[in-house]
């Protein structure tokens, strides 16, 4: 995305006249920026708010970069007087008038810029946008993070879950909220219309986060299966053919796909709430539901396994060199249809899954992203899954596997501290095992990890 | 208020054991709020804001000034991290990084406190609460200021305009809602329902403004009656006997009221956004309408009027020893039943009330309150009325005078300025004229007014 | 009623002009029910109802009824064709053609005029008008029966239960909905907002049944009150002070008020289905919930004692020459302040209340109208109330006494059958045998109760 | 469809036991319809009626087929009853409670059947669906006539316009409702759901009526197109790929399919009060356009002309021969890219069709379908459209031949009456040249045509 940006944005200086004329463009929008920050943007907010939006938006992309640096150069606060207050503050620490101007003065004109391009009808859209254009655009303009920064400080205020519904979406549902699933699903891909209709059929359910300034657009969705035990393959949730069953048979809710959907919200984090949240929701309306567990996608175990054994990770086991020669197969498609290598296969890759979930680290946390996130949220790693994925991104990404984390409400506050605290996972005992059995496992390793024993009595997600 | 408040809380805390209870229960609620910051917080966090927001709401009035001085201790930047980021910013002050952290440092942890209590339903109820407590306090208590600030700070951000709904208020309104508008109403009380009910007829509008977490709670609403002629008394208005009349043949929306509901939102403005998208609404659904005026009342000139007085300053006027004297009768009920007596003192009157109007100053603003918001929203003085408002209050703030100010969409802007920069009133020609005949009057005044010829095209509020 | 309705016509028709201009409005209004029959009216079909509606909206007392006389007279169906269609179907009874001819020929072409008026905005509401205004009229214009014949019938199957919608009515229902509510009270007056607000709180219920094409019109409404126990008195229930208690704490509801709102509706029921609807969705809402029961008048009982007394019903009882004396004392107001007095009264009516409900018979069915209605709908009689509404009307009505019908899911539907088919009431062994005890009561008539022991499992309303 | 059904009739009562078990579900679905019109009826209706709907949709088609055999023989009214009420009419035809009985015998008591299974909730669904069945079997059962004339009278007092709500459908209409638009298509077939996005650009309209009991179900839907002049071919609409263009600047609404979506509603026409409804909401919304036209199908020409060919029609002719001959090409796929074939055509068809359009006839009436629905709405026959609709459809039908009918406020009305009363077609001066300049014209046939020049002034559609 970021070639294609920068290719964009080379193609468009190319002429030096257009240079001048983006220039000139983003003078004008920004000279609006400026405006809205005088008396008259007080009195006249929402038309010179709208007038601002409507220059932001017409920019080019050579414009907008430069837009961008304007915003920078002109809009940000004003060292001296940050000392100014700093000095008045130091002398006296306890006024809560030199905290409050010091507060003032470290505060970016450009936060208050952004509040009144949002009094505007679609302000808050144009300002997603922006956020968006400025994080394409960071790794070759640094400086913008700054810009960055003050949008992310405005967002996560005003996205505030106290802000949000959690909407329930099914076929009832607009088409164009609807369209967006299709357009944001991020883990497996939805085909088109009838794809998305089974995913909305009364054996599933679809939540969504909105905010009321974005009535269209989902800020993070979640699909769910409601099935007799926990799932441990992906392909019959996705089946457009399956049969539709009776929810109120369900014991179980598989969380199967969780999808964030505006880049402009990158790093303000709803998902774990949604998670809950749903679950809750579920508890009600299906009493019988026992088990809340996802089936989850391993998306870093193959490139981490790649690097063990190119640094020779297996020479050291006692078949390591069969062990690694045999894992060479992963790399052929279609390896899975002959029974007894996959046989083979089964037996040396469970085992390193249960050490790459358990053990593997990066900066001291799990190695798998969607591990980081769901035993950040509490979750417990329950059971490996061979075969769950037989989808070209899944062998791709995880030869197959993929892996069940269960939400229990009695469990998820110690399993966070655990986690977050001391980076210990809580795993089920059976993954503690395979883990053991896996060559890499040193026992000093084996403090990382913990088994929670569910409470006696079941509370309830209600 | 702050008078009882203060009473509740010497009465509340005459017992030690009682002392000793509202510290225990306000130290509960303050460690739920450093849960909140925690690890734990992160987790768990609509149930721990829930908890929290229980606990505050919990609190007795002696708990809650404990909770508050406790918010203030606990809950401020550290001295010492704000001067080590200083340091680190004043060596580089290019330095996205440095900046940012500054800015961390600046910002209390109570603000985040109140991010995460607004997660819990009813929270953003319970903080507009809260900042009314603090409001309420302030006077004995300067320290939680910052507290004010923060809250302040936050609200602005979440009460954005872009965020905001105008609604128009009605008789299909639910009851939860119109029952607010009885009780926030600040200008001419609303007796009852069948007063309500009145000013909510065809020939009436009021609109409001709602934040979509607080969707029962107006936050600042405005009445319109649609009449013939600019109205140049209130009673007609308020009489719920009155005919109603066909909209359709209104020329003139007259503003009679504008009540802010939420004392904890207070500084935080809605009105000169209110009355323009409330006069394009206007103007968009009765496009005969040519004046979009107020009828207002003068909440300050009998008081200022008196300390003239006192000050003996008619005394150097021409008659200036009658004057005085007849306007002494102003401190007899009925005064105006005396027709001769009505007579002169409005003659005399009038023109002092223009030049109060005009000339009287505050810290270099006008003097009167409602003045001073309908000039900066950009509205003209258009007309000052005799017994426009006969009922005590009326009688009591301004001899019954009112006035008439005008806005019009070619204008607002240019007055706003005129106003705000140079504090320079614009007014019709008429009441320049009148404040001329005052005594007080000298001529070096007359450069702090300004007439404006309306444009020749007349471009409507649509 | 009647009578005023008549003295506005005598009235109205007084001046021969005014006779002739009321024929000539009534002319012309009829002139646009032809019209709407013709050919014409099949493409303009709605502005030609427009038209007609409100030609019908505007004719003055006079002119009405000779609309109607002229809806008589014009609109009926021939008595020639109708022979005709008859003779061609008695020939041949199995042909569909034959038969449909002959219902078209007995369908008078009203019904159809009124189809059309109907599509006009505002017809539906214009027609119940109608249908009220005829009924008003019937007893002095027995011609229109027809015409009230043809709009209940219309109405039976415009209002059939599938189309209406139970909606629940709280302090968030819209203002014009909530002031019908006080409007059509019929049992307990509804003395303002305040004592409406008190009705609708957390431990009250209103539900009420609405017609799409009557959105802001309550067809029929019920009140609940959710108490501990079966309520024996109304007066608590209905107080403004009455502290309000967590609605889960109940184990019963209690309805205590039940009104009809349209008068046009006359005749076409919605009682029976509302208080099942409701009982099934409280014993959703509140699954503690035991008893379903009312707390009802019983309007005919004084009228029905004065009746027995002036003919010396009471002559050949033991003591009945006491007894007659005794209840000379009800016509004293206050009496039951006397508390010796009250003992007496009460061992001489409770059993003479017990025999009225249970054997005073009219044309076979129970007496008392609010029995009727409760028997029918298949509830049973359980419990005399003593001194249960000392206001003026319960007084007035039944000495204070009510009583509570109870309904039960396993029951209602036999009881009804009971009821309708053998006119024998389902009551409480405590009824019957108090009803033993009235002097009046002749072992014959025992046949006419029966007391139905409830089943062992209990089937809730959900 | 017919033919299906019979053969799954057929198939279904091959084996006598299964003739059996039909009759036996019949007789109990039957059954429950008795006890609908009993007492119990009475008190469980909605219980009850969920029960007898239960029965109904449960049927096999052969137990269908006898249930709909015992609708008829056991709840048609009786012939003697029905013989005594008219003999009491017959002797007092003034009496009402004459003629009301006699009204209440001739209605058969599946009426009251039908209504009472409304009751329960989907009972109008099935309703509908009832009649469906009842219309695919008439033509082997003609007997079933009578249920069908039952429905269609309820129906037709049901779906009174005065209980539709017109609704815009668009992107942000529910995918439940979006679906069926799709399946119910009649004129351009919606090929998915690009296609129908497509269909609701900004440049394109689409309306529906709804009925409240059946909120997913459009019962009929119009689609427009606003454009700059009146279209002359129908491909340029439907390309999905064409450029949406601002609709603010369209002149004409181009009414392009218009389809009915309730099989069971057949009959019950409110395709008339569709079009004038939607005119008039455009006219509103966009007060530039000054066209409201259709671009219709003529779907009987191809079959009318071959008709006349087969019967010599134009052996007459001066040139009959040649005309035959060429007009034999258009049974060749592809005949129009012959550029010269096609200009022949071209001026052998034209005449021919306004001929077929203006003076072809069946039983008095215009001849095509499309014509005989807009000449009764009171539209005039604009323009024939050459090459209009190159679809297979459209080639085979009418020889790729489409026309303009146009609606103007003005003219209905009148337009109407001379088309209904004296059969005479309103069209344009050019429409009625080109019929006489067709071979098979006659100039005693003139008179059936009839030119009406436009009012002065423009009354428009608002």
């Amino acid at each position: 995305m970021e070639a294609s940006f920068l290719k964009r944005l080379v193609r468009s200086v190319v002429h030096p006249s257009e240079r001048i004329r983006a220039a000139r463009r983003a003078r004008h929008a920004i000279e609006l920026c400026h405006a809205l920050l005088s008396e008259r943007g007080e009195v006249s907010g929402a038309a010179l708010a709208r007038e601002a939006l409507t220059a932001f938006r017409e920019l080019s992309d050579a414009a907008r970069a430069a837009y961008f640096d304007l915003l920078v150069s002109e809009f940000s606060p004003d060292p001296r007087r940050i000392a100014a207050a700093f000095e008045a503050y130091r002398s006296q620490p306890s006024s809560p008038e030199h905290l409050l101007r010091l507060q003032q003065e470290v505060e970016p004109p450009r936060q208050e810029v952004f509040r009144r391009i949002n009094m505007a009808p679609g302000g808050t859209t144009a300002l997603l946008a922006m956020r968006r254009h400025v994080l394409e655009g960071l790794a070759s303009r640094p400086g913008w993070k700054v810009i960055d920064a003050d949008l992310a400080h405005l967002f996560s205020s005003w996205f505030n879950r106290g802000f949000l519904t959690l909407q329930r979406i099914d076929w009832r549902t607009s088409a164009i909220v609807l369209e967006k699933l299709i357009q944001y699903e991020a883990v497996h891909e939805i085909t088109g219309w009838n794809d998305l209709r089974r995913r909305l059929e009364a054996d599933r359910r679809c939540f969504a986060f909105f905010h009321p300034a974005l009535p269209d657009e989902p800020l993070i969705f979640i699909e769910v299966a409601l099935t007799k035990g926990i799932a441990s393959t992906v392909q019959p949730l996705l089946d457009l053919g399956s049969p539709v069953v009776d929810p109120r048979t369900a014991d179980t809710a598989i969380f199967y796909s969780i999808s964030n959907c505006q880049e402009g919200l990158r790093g303000i984090s709803f998902g774990n709430l949604l998670i809950k949240h749903v679950a809750q929701q579920l508890g009600q309306e299906f009493p019988r539901l026992r088990n809340f567990a996802t089936l989850s996608p391993l998306p870093g175990f193959r490139s981490w396994l790649r690097g063990v054994l190119d640094q020779g990770g297996l020479a050291a086991a006692p078949d390591g060199r069969e062990l690694t020669e045999a894992l060479g197969n992963l790399e052929r498609t279609g390896w899975f249809e002959d029974a007894g290598l996959a046989e083979r296969l089964q037996a040396a890759l469970v085992p390193l899954c249960a050490y790459y979930l358990l053990h593997a680290r990066k900066n001291g946390e799990a190695r798998d992203p969607v591990a980081r996130f769901h035993l950040g949220n509490g979750a417990r790693l329950e059971r490996i899954n061979w075969l769950a994925d037989r989808s070209k991104r899944g062998m791709d990404q995880s030869a197959g596997l993929m892996v069940n984390y269960v939400y229990r409400l009695d469990e998820v506050e110690e399993n966070h501290e655990v986690y977050v605290k001391e980076h210990r996972v809580v795993a089920s005992h059976q993954l503690r095992k395979l883990a053991r059995e896996c060559p890499l496992f040193s026992p000093a390793e084996e403090k990382r990890a913990e088994t929670r024993a569910p409470a006696e009595e079941d509370p309830r997600w209600r």
